[in-house]
């Protein structure tokens, strides 16, 4: 993982480089190379900014560097190599290729293939699954201060999993921690729906829900959850301060036990006929009304 | 458009008819056949629930006929002839072909491909674009009451304009107005989306945007409209009761005009770093806040 990247142009849109760039699409390439890839000009702002350390190569159209000079600023700044590639090149390095598919999540990405990364392209150096770390992270939040925790439990779309992270920086959640069983949040298409908040706040994946659970009550973190089923209304609850929104999987929601051992369970007021909301949808809504509590409360 | 539908067995997943219910996902063929096509036994239940009248013609699995007998039972009573077909022509129903690419929608139809309708697949009769018919639909609301009308204009993705109606639908939006041009809310990615909620509340499509704000001011309804360099915080504004969210275009927002014209507009706090939320996350925080000020004020 840390040997140097070859400077040499990138002349042809077959060569072994560029496919293997191409290949991150697929998780068993993400892991096989160590590596994660980053599309689109505001992502790859953010992680020069906020994980420069992560970055390992920029490429660049010519079009792009004129139009993002900042870009190969910080680029230059961090030390990162930037490769000048002609627009063939760069559309092969996120061609999706068929070999995504059994990878894991290659249908959910087949979308994703369509979205233009406007002429800029990274890779970073994925960070490792730790099911530790997840649980380190809460245990080194400040104790007795405020605290949003948004845990995904088997969330599997990467679509998902991308607009979740971005949607809890902005709702200024603390931690995002992600069970075993979801969508690898460094998948291009979530990659691409985080827009650039994957690297803002701390994400860790690989989580055992217990572990996590456990860890929560250790903390004094509520585990809040949602349900249908709840007798408190979400807008009618005074929120706890310290609070970890678990979310669960887009089809059947939280599994029974994760469900019980919630200490808080809310139900979202659905005034028209709509039988539920998705899950993305659900979490903006506590999040935003976490962060309105807050607010009126300082 | 009225006339009566072939009852006759569908044996070919090659024949006619199939092709025909196949190829709605394009835009063109919904104008030229005057339908469009709903799947999935939530959207059809509601379909059949809501706007009986709108349905044509269902096509069930013997599974999925099994499994949701309340359709049978719904169709019938609605008088609507149900077809029984084999797995092989449930799926060449909603295939995806490159022909619908070309017709306005298809590129972002692609993915949609991959969800499975369950079984479960409907032809409804395409409601008209009708520009008048959205102006007629705000004046229809009760004048001096509560009123939550979502105005979508340039909305392109078919995706996020079912999403947007499902999420309207379930903050108790009274009405949903799409401008001329947004992406259409009855192309199958679409509908899917809506998760049945197009068929809960109004929706007009083909409204011009001067038009709607000329009407919401003459029916004492607030338009209103997020920006990111409003004075307004949403969280510490009194929301008028009778409100219009105007929701602009996913890449650009609002135009200048629209937004000025917007007597009302507001910030919604971001406390991370995200630079932005995407459309559907913008909506839900309105909506579900126009809908907890409700609440607290009844």
């Amino acid at each position: 993982m840390t040997e140097r990247p070859d400077r040499s142009p990138l002349t042809s849109p077959r060569s072994e480089r560029v496919r293997k760039v191409a290949a991150l699409a697929g998780r068993s390439a993400r892991r096989k190379q160590g590596r994660f890839r980053i599309e689109g000009p505001q992502s790859v702002r953010s992680l020069l900014t906020h994980r420069p350390e992560l970055t390992r190569e920029v490429f660049l159209t010519e079009r792009a560097a004129g139009a993002h000079a900042e870009l190969v600023d910080l680029a230059n700044r961090a030390g990162v190599p930037v490769q000048l590639v002609d627009e063939q090149i760069l559309r092969a390095l996120v061609r999706e290729t068929a070999a995504a598919g059994p990878a894991g999540d290659g249908t959910a990405e087949a979308s994703g293939a369509l979205v233009s990364p406007q002429g800029v392209v990274a890779v970073g150096a994925l960070p490792s699954e730790d099911p530790a770390s997840a649980v380190a992270a809460l245990a080194a939040l400040a104790p007795a201060k405020a605290a949003t925790v948004v845990v995904l439990h088997e969330v599997r779309d990467p679509g998902n999993v991308g607009a979740l992270v971005r949607t809890a920086d902005a709702a200024g959640a603390d931690l995002v921690l992600l069970t075993r069983t979801c969508a690898d949040p460094y998948s291009p298409k979530a990659v691409r729906a985080a827009a650039g908040s994957l690297f803002h706040l701390p994400v860790h994946t690989g989580a055992e829900i217990q572990d996590v659970l456990a860890q929560l009550a250790a903390c004094s973190i509520t585990a809040a959850a949602t349900s249908g089923y709840a007798d408190s209304e979400l807008f009618s609850v005074e929120l706890p301060t310290r609070i970890a929104w678990i979310l669960g999987n887009e089809a059947h929601g939280l599994d029974r036990d994760t469900l019980g051992a919630a200490p808080l369970a809310v139900r979202i007021p659905l005034a028209g006929h709509a039988e539920s909301l998705n899950v993305h949808t659900a979490a903006t809504v506590c999040l935003f009304e976490t962060l309105r509590q807050r607010q009126a409360g300082a």
